[in-house]
């Protein structure tokens, strides 16, 4: 819906004073629309593009160097009036001619065409370039709609005009463009007219109109919503099924946003678009991929293929700079491939350092211990969901489990040969990349502080080592999350397991028992603590604790302790 | 909503999987982000940014030159991890050393904390610049989260490093724009993350929420909807309440769509905005309108402000191109003004000729014809929309009374002593420009062929040159429309009016009698056909007409030649 406008009635006229304050230094308004300065060489042919508003970047957002000399801007989906398409090329005219050019719809077709007749009557010479690109719109090529297509049309003039082409130059070009040109678009939502709180048409929810116009017209047929991949499959193809006979193998190409549909949806549909074309045999040439025109609030999009010809192709690479469409070839030039040293040094893995055998067997206590971790967490992961969603979300269970099994994954792929210390740091990588939220990044930091105490070189790891490597664990989680103990937070467990630990270690104990104690004491500890769960990225600060008894972070931290020590034990009856 | 995916869990790195392909010539994707690609120059300071997605251009659509080095790509709404950003950093360095630089967000400033210490163990020098532009989320400027700020704070440090500059001086003035930078802003709309139905908040229709973040945080406070003035308002002056000390009196601005607002809205927006700052002593140093940063498809905008000194102006007036945001600066220093004599050719108003006697007299005629034919259709109005309400959309007494009222309006603006041809030309050019619609290109258009057809230069204007003026006027709406009569529209009404008028002048009747007797055929003809009635801009043909009876176009047109009938009876008694 739009939402920012003073009276709706004026919204067409309101905007333009926007737009003409914000480009005050490349274009001047004048009756009718929009005519950009000139540049500093020859006169050109002016190349005067237009229809209604509500379609930005078209047509005034393509008023500029390389593209077109002037724009007519009508009211909201509706035709400029002849007077408006008369005055803006008078003003746009340099004395070599001007070209109109639009969309094939019935009321642009007269108005631009009463405007020619009238500059033709004043003796300068006008011609018309109508485009027919949508597909979907009539099986009859002249009889087609002009939708994403205009800006391929109106792309290839301008730059023939920018190299100062004379008047049935620009506009043979203009004609072969538009008859090597196609477009299909979808629409997933209709489109509503500034002040109406009413689409102009609607798309049944989980569907997608096929074959939809620019100006609220529906599409031909409402299909089933489809994934990204099939919903490229279907554009591509049907594009492609209307190739121009003798089509050449390179396309411009335009994956077009009609509205409200977001880059990163565009990006995503991309990614199937172009195998499909490359797999169909197309080299594709400088894609165009965002809003080049649009219709208000629309949410869909439009694929627009041009073939290029060796006449074409200069046209649709040459330079342009408009206000929302700028293309510059020199700093891409200037830009240059990583060399292979380069690529080498910047996407260097770190490689494991050499192990000693002591490391090696400390690698294996630490598998087997992660491999506990994930087996408890797996069959725990509903019951810590329900314990956070008393004062969280619920999502503890689910991003622990995420967490250990990237870690286990991870560590599944590196060597026999690598040592403990290794492990937990990559372990701690890869639960940090793929648990999320801040309990992913503390567990991950922390494990990767363990790694890194612990080494890789000792030739024995004593209880007083793991101990101390305990502490280092819960000082780091202390650190980056600014939390203490009595917070209410995974703390309230771990370093009441950390001092149980010290002690027991300190008095001699041997490690497998020393740890089995401090876990149960890590157990109890849990009871009565609430975990530390802002998720990162939301405003919340890190001080503010949820409140809750039991807590899902402590109670992961006494379940993870206890099966390690389970471990612990087990190995030490084993040797 | 989100609408295009596969797996909306996968959302984030299929989106970036589309736009290395799409950018391949200038980027090119590492462990974790993307890393542009080098220039020829000197190596440079790296600029690293990054945070979550879903807030495209941000973060790795500004990335190349002139602006950043690399962006981390986290999951939506996700700090990227330590690894992901240590990874790309070291991608991205060039010897010079590192700056990261991201909104203050916890996760955010964990995840670049880790890595940057990791980086440093290397000897990789880092520092970290957080942007804190939001004045609505904390007091304390320090604790502010960045928003569309992190732009200015980015492209300052990329202009520096690409001017040479080292990394204490990269740093230095990353602090300073940032410290020169505040934003606010609001949102219509919540956004909804893909897969999801629901949006993550919700501001209660006919409001906007005061204040939002950028991230799915509600605003500070929801506020009834206000007309685009008054948003202006409220965005520039909070704005300018949280102005840095001492500041200077140039700003750089940014008014930033956050995601489904579109273009057109925001230009409207400009229009208040920019006279506000210079009414508030500012002078504005190239603004930008459009979408910066991004949140996902939520509804509403910010305004940005950096501040600029000496230092800083160059900095934000740098050249920078990168896939989403591009400025040269080489094709606007090539544009001219046009000189006095090219706007006087282009914006001249072709100026009334001389106008006979007769002529003059006629244009007096014709100014009680169109008073008339208002006051007519005026009184008329509803009744024509409940006719057209039958077959049509209902809106043809309003798009009629527009026309007319256009058309005397412009005529009311004409001197004393202009024919009466010429004031019918430019009474079409108004009705044409105004009323929209087929009918108003139409009625325009026709107008304007009558008046051509009089001229103003006759000594005479007998019954049969109005005559032979009104065949053209006929004439004129075949040809445009396309349509014939029995084609159920207005002709069907207009046609046997000619006819009429044209066998009693003929046949030596005087004309106000025989205008009078065809003004009564064509009533009665009105009685029984359809209008043609496609609204222009749609793509419905022109061959498709409406069937009903009776037609409001027809009986619009027997209501004028009626009006006029009365008028010409009127002068003729007078005279």
């Amino acid at each position: 819906m739009t939402r920012i406008f003073d009276d709706p009635a004026e919204f067409a006229d309101d905007q333009l004073a926007g737009f003409l304050d914000l480009y005050a230094d490349r274009v001047r308004g004048v009756h009718g629309g929009v005519v950009a300065h000139r540049g500093d060489g020859a006169p050109q042919v002016a190349v005067v593009i237009g229809g209604g508003s509500g379609h930005y970047p078209a047509f005034c957002g393509t008023v500029g160097p390389g593209m077109a000399h002037g724009a007519v801007v009508g009211n909201i989906f509706t035709s400029p009036s002849a007077a408006q398409a008369y005055s803006v090329a008078k003003a746009a005219d340099q004395g070599r001619g001007v070209v109109f050019s639009f969309g094939n719809y019935a009321g642009d077709t007269i108005n631009f065409g009463i405007a020619a007749d009238r500059l033709r009557a004043e003796g300068i010479d006008t011609r018309i370039v109508v485009v027919t690109d949508d597909v979907a719109s009539a099986e009859e090529e002249s009889r087609r709609r002009g939708i994403a297509g205009d800006f391929t049309v109106f792309k290839a003039m301008g730059a023939a005009a920018a190299r100062g082409a004379d008047l049935d130059e620009v506009e043979r070009l203009g004609r072969a463009a538009n008859a090597a040109t196609r477009s299909l678009g979808v629409a997933f939502t209709g489109c509503t007219m500034p002040g109406e709180d009413e689409p102009l048409f609607s798309v049944p929810e989980g569907h997608l109109g096929l074959g939809l116009g620019i100006h609220g017209e529906p599409g031909i047929r409402d299909v089933p919503m489809l994934p990204a991949r099939e919903l490229a499959e279907l554009l591509v193809d049907d594009v492609l099924k209307h190739a121009p006979a003798g089509a050449p193998g390179r396309v411009g190409a335009i994956l077009n946003g009609l509205g409200t549909t977001k880059y990163e949806e565009l990006f995503l549909l991309w990614r199937h678009v172009a195998p499909r074309l490359r797999d169909a045999g197309y080299e594709i040439v400088d894609p165009e991929v965002g809003e080049l025109v649009t219709s208000l609030d629309m949410g869909g999009c439009s694929l627009t293929l041009m073939w290029l010809d060796d006449e074409l192709e200069p046209l649709w690479r040459a330079d342009a700079y408009t206000p929302a469409y700028r293309k510059t070839a020199a700093p891409l030039a200037a830009l240059r491939e990583p060399t292979a040293d380069e690529l080498a040094e910047a996407d260097a893995v770190v490689t494991a350092p050499a192990a000693s055998d002591a490391a090696r067997g400390l690698a294996g206590t630490v598998r087997a211990a992660l491999a506990a971790v994930e087996s408890t967490i797996r069959s725990h992961e509903h019951e810590l969901g329900r314990i956070d969603a008393v004062a969280g979300d619920g999502d503890h269970g689910r991003g622990m489990l995420k967490g250990i099994t990237a870690a286990t994954a991870r560590v599944g792929e590196l060597g026999d040969d690598v040592g403990g210390g290794w492990v937990l740091q990559q372990a701690g990588q890869a639960w940090a990349e793929r648990a999320g939220g801040t309990s992913g990044v503390l567990w991950g930091a922390a494990l990767e502080a363990l790694g890194r105490h612990l080494g890789d070189t000792a030739a024995t790891y004593p209880a007083a080592t793991v101990t101390a490597g305990a502490r280092e664990f819960a000082t780091t989680i202390q650190q980056l999350g600014g939390a203490q103990a009595g917070d209410k937070t995974l703390l309230d467990a771990l370093l009441p397991f950390v001092e149980e630990l010290e002690r027991r270690v300190g008095g001699g104990e041997g490690l497998a028992a020393a740890w089995t104690a401090a876990a149960a004491t890590a157990t109890t500890a849990a009871g009565a603590t609430a975990d530390l769960r802002p998720r990162i990225g939301r405003a919340r600060p890190l001080a503010e604790k949820s409140v809750g008894t039991p807590d899902a972070g402590a109670t992961s931290l006494g379940l993870i302790v206890t099966a390690v020590a389970d471990v612990l034990t087990s190995q030490k009856e084993q040797t």
